[in-house]
């Protein structure tokens, strides 16, 4: 059976800003040092799936900027554009109708684009035996993270053992926990970081559309349908903007039964805010992340980010400071606030600053 | 008698990198709002000479520079070019001896370049006062400043009344105090801030070169004796990088007798580093000063300048920073070390980043 790699690309996020920008969401930044966070993305599913066989559902703003970002491995036709954002569910929806209709069934290896993975040989080996299982079994498979540290900003998957095999039964999904609640469930060793890694085969899950969200299957088969005629572009722009709007987790993952996750513990990081990239690129002597020009004089445990090259980042007895420099916006915040960035694009959408967005 | 401004436009100072530049000191910034600090101050000059009598003395690597900033008041053959820095007294003295060779003797009013002054009213009151004092007395005078707190970051003049005048009488020039030091010297009502600002004759402050300053008086004789002639070029090429070093304030005005002082009290500042422009400018209802296209959250006791309004600085939950930023440069400095921005140009000056300087 084939295996497929689908890469959701959609996604506008708001916490990178300025490097972020509605033209160039996070997934599109060289943030995880070698190249786009997308690209990336596919050369690690490369390692699972066959290039011919990787597909990007990103919005229909960005994607010829994600063929781009991506020639040489993927190709252009398995660029899929989302003539709106319709959250997790639609577009893993529409990649399983697209590969079902034109490719035939296979496994589905869906990823987010805009994850860090430390240790690539180990994210293959879990997902290959998660590819064997999702074939064998018939079963939705996620990959849950084994926490490192009571982390309050991931939501969690409860699981248990399954007597005598590799993988666990996911028992639930619960949402962010509180700092007391995220040590308890990492002294318990019952939970894992959800990821938002997914496999199953794409009949698998279309059957579970079918049963949990027949409002989306019906969607989509009328997309199936069209899939192939002169009317293919016509429908989806019809039929998917009025898709509702729901998360794979919130739409089946909570309330499907027999979902089973493999754990996984490779240095996964989301890559969620500013001081994530304390762990993707690691510090330095004196707590620092530098990713630009710059000249430091008594500065501490700061990350520094610059996109061009010539310019200069020049620090002071400064401590705890995320700088981030673009063309047009110089970005100064507290480190300990870096999730608060999105501010920003809340405060300027709308004004007359609205272009630095 | 004649009245002839004299700005001394030489320095070359470091503690407002990134603004200030190598090929761009300080005195030809806009640091004070209206007009680059040069211009502004030959436009105070105006108030108290004749535009046709202002001239300034800068280096020969600003002299073009000097002339295209100041168009419209000082005209291009009153911008003298010192083919060396060699101190305020060469400055001073080469100035007098231009003037009185070329134009015929009066009453010099210098001033440094790149000083703030609140109150032109009262500013132009006391030199008015101070050229007159200058012209019946053939004294060397000085203005001091009346100190509004106890400054460490400025020298003091010692002085005592006169009696039945309106000057006063210096007693002794005295070095930046310590707190202690000037806490005392503020509540004595005995010392002015050491403005460096001077009035006095042409022939008479000659006359002290002569006295007390030989070799350089020497120097100065060489130069004016090829004025206007073919050789002036040539002889100041030669003779001006051999003046020796010293700075007017040692040189003469701490040796020389019955030197006068009027006391100003016109709101100067000689905005010594990015924390005085706190007082330029004032601070708005966070405490801070906003000179920049700029979004601030949390953000208070900043000062936040940038060269291009084009560029935005965004500002999230910090406290007492400078944030100065240029086409190439980003400094981003704790505000109570705004005198250590020096340290800057130290530690780039002979690496791979002397491009900054």
């Amino acid at each position: 059976m084939k295996t497929y790699g689908v890469i959701m690309a959609g996604g506008g996020g708001t916490r990178f800003w300025p490097l972020s920008r509605k033209a160039r969401p996070k997934q599109f930044l060289e943030l995880s040092g070698k190249d786009t966070m997308v690209m990336d993305t596919a050369r690690r599913l490369e390692q699972i799936a066959k290039a011919e066989d990787i597909f990007i559902v990103t919005s229909m703003a960005h994607r010829e900027m994600t063929v781009e970002l991506t020639k040489g491995v993927v190709s252009k036709d398995h660029v899929l554009g989302e003539p709106a954002a319709r959250n997790t569910a639609a577009c893993i929806g529409y990649a399983a109708m697209e590969i079902l209709k034109k490719y035939g069934d296979g496994v589905m290896v869906v990823a987010p684009s805009d994850h860090f993975i430390r240790d690539e040989a180990e994210y293959k080996r879990v997902f290959e035996r998660a590819v064997e299982l999702a074939e064998e079994t018939d079963s939705l498979i996620t990959v849950g993270i084994k926490p490192t540290y009571p982390c309050t900003g991931y939501g969690y998957i409860k699981n248990k053992e399954s007597a005598g095999k590799d993988y666990r039964e996911v028992v639930e999904f619960v949402e962010k926990p509180d700092p007391e609640t995220a040590h308890e469930y990492l002294v318990s060793g019952e939970y894992a970081w959800n990821s938002g890694m997914f496999v199953w085969k794409a009949s698998v899950i279309l059957k579970r559309f079918e049963e949990l969200l027949p409002d989306i299957y019906e969607c989509l088969v009328k997309i199936g349908d069209a899939m192939g005629t002169d009317d293919e572009a016509g429908v989806i722009d019809e039929i998917y903007p009025v898709i509702p709007k729901i998360s794979i987790d919130y739409g089946i993952m909570e309330r499907a039964d027999r979902v089973l996750m493999l754990e996984g513990d490779f240095g996964w990081n989301d890559v969620g805010s500013f001081e994530a990239l304390e762990e993707v690129y690691g510090t330095d002597e004196n707590g620092n992340v530098i990713m630009s020009e710059a000249h430091t004089i008594d500065t501490t445990d700061c990350i520094l980010y610059g996109t061009d090259r010539n310019r200069l980042i020049a620090t002071l007895g400064v401590d705890d400071l995320v700088i981030a420099v673009t063309d047009d916006v110089v970005l100064v915040a507290d480190k300990n606030r870096s999730q608060d960035v999105k501010l920003f694009v809340e405060g300027l959408s709308n004004t007359d600053k609205d272009k630095y967005l």
